[in-house]
This record gives C-alpha cells, structure tokens and sequence, in this order.
C-alpha cells in the first residue's frame, strides 16, 4: 500500500511555497517590481568570492578525486577544519569522529528523528518553529508538543517544564529563530538545560536537544549566540551553510554530537545508520571540499542588518507591532487583527506577500523575510503604509 | 528510545567497506602497488571535460540563482532534458511533471521504499543483488523476499512466478546488474513483465517495479539495455549520474514515475512527501546545472570494456568460471570452494582483495570491481595465476 502518511506530506501544501508561487503569478501578470515579496527565506546575498573561486581551484584536482565517494561521515580534514573552526570561534570542544557532514540542516533533523524518536514518543519544540518540525517528528510516528512563547516570543520556561513528560525524548531548540528573529541567551539556555537534566533524572532516560542552528552567523549589533555544547551535555549540533554562505540549493552542513554525551558512541552509530536508511552515502564531494577551503568565512550579513534596520524602523513607525530581530533574516509582526490568514490576504491586495504564523505553531502574526533587495524594502513602504490605515494604525 | 534498527544500520559492517579498508591499511604497509585492490565500485575513469567545464561557464551565473534552492522535484528544465534525451535514446516517454532530481539512486531507492512499502509487506530482489535493497527493505518494516538466479545467473523467472504473493508490494530489477555485470533482455523484461501483470489481477492490486538502473550506459559489444517503461506501465526509474559521468561523490540522478502509471499522480506525489520526510529539500543545485549542460554524454567508457577483455579472457584462461559480463564494471567468478568467504581471504594472502557474494544474497562467488588502471590487472595476474594453481585449477 502507498503510506498514507507519505503522500500526505507530498499533497500538504506548505503555505509559504503557496504564496512563493502566487507571488510567481502575480509577478508575471503585473510586473516584478509591482510585487512585494517577502515571502521565502533564499539569502538575497551572494556567496563570498572565496566559494567560486575555491571551485575554480578544485577543478585541477584528479577528477576521479573530486567527485569520488568520500566516506560517509564526510572528509575526516573537513571535519577536522570544522572543529578547529568552533574551537576557536565559540571555545566548543567537537570530535571529528562524532561529526557527520551532511546534505543540510533538514536532512540532518530527519536523520536526529529517525534514529532518536520512535512512535509515540514526543519531542518538544517552541513556537514560533519551522513547519517542517511537525512533520519530520510525525514522518517516524512521533508527537510534536509545542510550548507557547511568553510575549516577547522568548521561550516560556516554566511552561516548558510543564510540557516535559515521560515520553519526552527530543527537544528542538532554534536560535537565532526562524521565523521570528529572536536569539536565546545564554541565560535562557543555562536554565533551559537545568530543566532538561532534572527531567532526565525525573524519568530515567536521556532527553536529547538537537540545536538547529543554520542562522548561527546571522546576528546583528554584536549579539553573540552561545554555543549550547557549553550548558547542555546531551546536545547534537544542526548546522548548515546555506545561509552564512548563501548556498542553500547546494545542500550542505553537518551534525555533531556532542563529545560530552554519555551514550555518543551509541546516539552516534545510530544517526549514521539513520543517514543511511534515508538514503545518503555523503555530502556532495566537490561541495565538501568547498566548505573546507571557506572555513570562517560568511556572506555579508550586514546587508541583512541593514534591511532590519530600515523595515522595523519604518514599520514600527507606521504603527505596527514589531519583534525586534537579533539574527536571522526575518520579521515577525503582530497583526492587528487576530486572524493571520485573514490580514496576510489583505496585505495581498496590496501586493505585499507576507506569511501568516498558523504553520510556524503560533496565531496571530505575520513573516517578513527581508532577504530582500533594500530597493523593494523602499518601494514596499507606501503599500504597508496604505494597509496600516485600513486599520486604523 | 534509540531505534535499534538505526542503530543496526549504523553498526552492521558492509563486508565491501571492510575490505577497502584492510586494503587501505595493507596497502600503507606493504606499498600500494603490491595491493591488488578489486573491492570498490568507484568508477577509475574521469569525468567528461563537458563537467568541469560547465562548471567553469556556471560560475559566471548570479550567485544567488547558481547555489539557490531550486524546486523540489529539481529544475523544470534540466527534467525537460533528460525527457528529450530519453525519446531520444530510448523511444521512451517521460513526464518532466513526474520527474524528480534526487541525490543518486540510493536515495531514490529509499524513497521509493518508504513511499510504497508498509511493514510487513514484501520486496522481491533477484539474487545477486545490491546488499543495500535489504537495508532500505527493512528500515520500512518491509520484508526483502529473494529469487535465486539460474546456473547463468539470468534471473529465474519461474522462481519469481511463485515468490509473488498478495503481500508483494516492490520488485526491484537492476540491470545491467551489480555484482554480476548481467543485462537483461528485452524477452526477459517481457516475461517479468507478463508474469508481474497475472499477479496484479490475481492479487487486485498494483505491484511497483523499481528500475534500478544506474550501469544503463556502461555496456559492451553493442549490446542494448531495453528501457523497461515500455513493458510495464506500474515502473519507476531510478536512474543515477554516478558511473555514466564519473561523479559518484556528487550524488545526482532522478527518479521517474512511467506516464502510463494509473495511479502515477498519486504515487508521484508519495515520492515527493517520502524525499520531504528523508530530509531532501533539492538535489545540489550546481550539478543540477551540470548535469543540464552534460546530457547525452559519458565517460570514456571503452575503458572498462578493455579491462573486462583482458581480466575476463586472463582468468578463464587459468581456469576460473566467470560469468561474462555485457555491463556495468564488475566481474563474478565462481569460488573454487563453496565458501566465498573463505577464498576471499585465501586470496588476500595473495594480496588479492575481492568481494565474497554472500552479501549479495549468493553464495559460492566473488566480485571483482574492474573500474581500476589496466597496469593493475596486469600486476595482479601473477597472484591469479598463483591462486588457481593452490586450488588446481
């Protein structure tokens, strides 16, 4: 029989990729510069030069080489460059034999839950989250429960003590947040790890977080995201490239168990065999080799900055209710009435493109991904202006 | 909990893994040259110049369009290609809308498993065959049934007949075959074909025919691989870039639901929730491009049909019983004693390192991968030769 389950994920529309395509159509019938499209989150930056022209370098290695096989877990001198890298950048101890490099941070979520999660167990996330969350969980029979923010979208902490039970296995922690921006810090994080290691002793059983972290280089005004290996022994890093060095299509990242988990050897085979029954024999070959020769380096986020910047400022201005973004490349903006769906069809009116938050696990919001031209930004306002006073901002 | 499976995965040693690695650590010791090393199927012939040089022309592209997410299923156009060129080559018709890029045929594999199979539903393999089927089998809770092959290891199809049971949901063909370099013809694909529509009527309901097929273009002496969407409508391709353009590490082929599939929408659109559930987001979006820029051309595959004349022609000449193989880049040699596993390692004594069949789902045989330099066969013969005279042959 065809899984029921699998074609629901094929069929299930994704609400953002809807108004990405309706953008498309509309973009045709009147003109791009007419449309306002915040709508997917595909960095507007170019990789740095250092990725071209680590390509251009490769092209004079032995081809059988270059696009060989590399092994499984991905290049150990990659792995190695990597661990190097974190040491020096956020004082992390990772062991190159407990990474995996991997074909990006979604691939690396589903591998987390395939190994870790078996039907019926949950797994906790705090919203506003990523759709894709509910559906890797539920992919392997699991149960997503998710733990409402306080109101400067903060994770509520004592709520999320409360939502930890027996079944609990995997929390999933986002920070900086797509889609709203907000960076956890290292308090939040400290005491977010003491609530885990109680529930551990509490239940028995190891809780594992898996810290998704693609926008860990996108943060502004000198924020700093701590690395959460430092308060948290049960951790498995998420990381990919596709946002510091603007190559999402490429499909390139790693996971990393931490080198402190008591039971690493075993969490590590798992999501190894895990990697395998998706599917993946290793990370694109040339790209591996990419990565390793642009180690540290980012695209230029300031150019993200500086989007934030002029759009919270101008939309705070007309009267919106903005949360201030620390990282990522996202606004979330509260919408003056309570139905997100409702305010984002309005907005469409304008031809401004903004994702309501009913996916993300949250009512009562809109998406703005300012990975956009600073142009479009200037040309937008007017339209959020006119859309302000139909409510009466 | 951990899912023990996984971590089965993560731990079961591929007897073909093993091998390379003693032959890497053997060959530190005694000096590469000393190591005849037939154990890997990583192809020894580079890619076309056609690949690094549209890789060269692409790096000219926006930054952001290059290593850009591309859709899903992969670019509109580069499926529209491969359409044209398999009218082309093959008189067969795809549907670009039922297409889907995927990071190579092991992927493909798995998705196709996790799309249509549900536990306790069955998957018939034709021995000799890739030990990962079982894998990607079993990590859906499907079970993997095998069909013995005849004395030419052509498969037999009298033995499949009785194998099909109302549970058999997947038949995986793989043609031309690794380990065995056999080609199917078209009167056998006909047979399995009329054989598998009888079953379909008897049980009522669809049974999926996997193609896998990514040796399609690694073929001698003009023989022709038929194109088995033009014997069975329920046929997926699954089709990888990896030995027909040398680029196993890139990871980069498609799969294809036949247009003559009466369920097709649905089962399309079960692959694309499975690829969604495995953590696939796009195949990597530069050799997307590469492969668009690269259709309808190969390696220089004439290579490894020398190496087939010479390791052929040398070893019956000694004595050993080979199978002839029409395709792919392996030779299958019967064991001098039942034990494959024991004259695997009766050969490493003579440096010898070849892959026992047991793991293929066949005992009694030994495959030797010749994607190697011709100077190496011709080292290696003398160590043969030593070999057949220990077994008096």
């Amino acid at each position: 029989m065809i899984s029921q389950a699998m074609l629901g994920f094929g069929r299930s529309k994704s609400c953002i990729r809807e108004l990405a395509a309706y953008g498309a159509r509309r973009k045709a019938e009147i003109g791009a510069d007419r449309v306002f499209d915040y709508s997917l989150g595909n960095p507007s930056v170019p990789a740095p030069d250092c990725v071209n022209e680590a390509i251009r370098e490769l092209l004079s290695l032995d081809s059988c080489t270059l696009h060989g096989y590399t092994t499984a877990a991905g290049l150990p001198s990659l792995r190695r460059a990597i661990a190097e890298d974190m040491r020096k950048r956020y004082a992390a101890e990772l062991d190159p034999d407990k990474m995996y490099i991997i074909c990006g941070a979604a691939a690396g979520l589903a591998i987390c839950l395939r190994a870790l999660v078996q039907p019926g167990e949950e797994v906790i996330a705090f919203a506003p989250f990523f759709p894709e969350y509910r559906m890797f969980t539920e992919g392997v029979g699991g149960v997503l429960v998710t733990v409402p923010p306080l109101s400067d979208l903060q994770p509520d902490l004592d709520a999320f003590e409360k939502a930890l039970t027996e079944k609990t296995q995997l929390v999933i922690v986002n920070t900086p947040n797509n889609p709203s921006g907000v960076v956890l810090s290292a308090q939040t994080l400290e005491r977010l790890a003491r609530i885990l290691e109680a529930a551990q002793a509490r239940y028995g059983h190891p809780i594992y977080l898996v810290s998704d972290e693609p926008y860990r280089e996108l943060v502004y005004d000198g924020r700093e995201v701590p690395c959460m290996l430092h308060f948290y022994d049960n951790t498995i890093l998420d990381y990919s490239y596709s946002k510091s060095l603007s190559l999402p299509g490429e499909r390139i990242g790693y996971l990393a168990v931490s080198p402190k988990m008591a039971e690493g050897d075993t969490v590590y085979a798992a999501l190894t065999g895990a990697a395998r029954a998706c599917g993946y024999v290793n990370a694109p070959s040339l790209m591996q080799r990419v990565i390793e020769k642009c180690i540290g380096q980012t695209a230029d986020v300031s150019i993200y900055r500086r989007n934030r910047d002029l759009l919270y400022n101008s939309l705070t201005e007309m009267g919106y209710d903005c949360v201030y973004p620390d990282g990522a490349f996202y606004l979330f903006v509260r919408t003056p009435e309570p139905d997100a769906r409702a305010f984002s069809e309005r907005a469409k009116k304008h031809e401004l493109l903004l994702v309501p938050s009913d996916d993300f696990g949250l009512g009562g919001y809109v998406r703005l991904a300012y990975c956009v031209t600073e142009e479009m930004i200037l040309r937008s306002l007017p339209a959020f202006k006119a859309l302000a006073q139909e409510y009466g901002l």
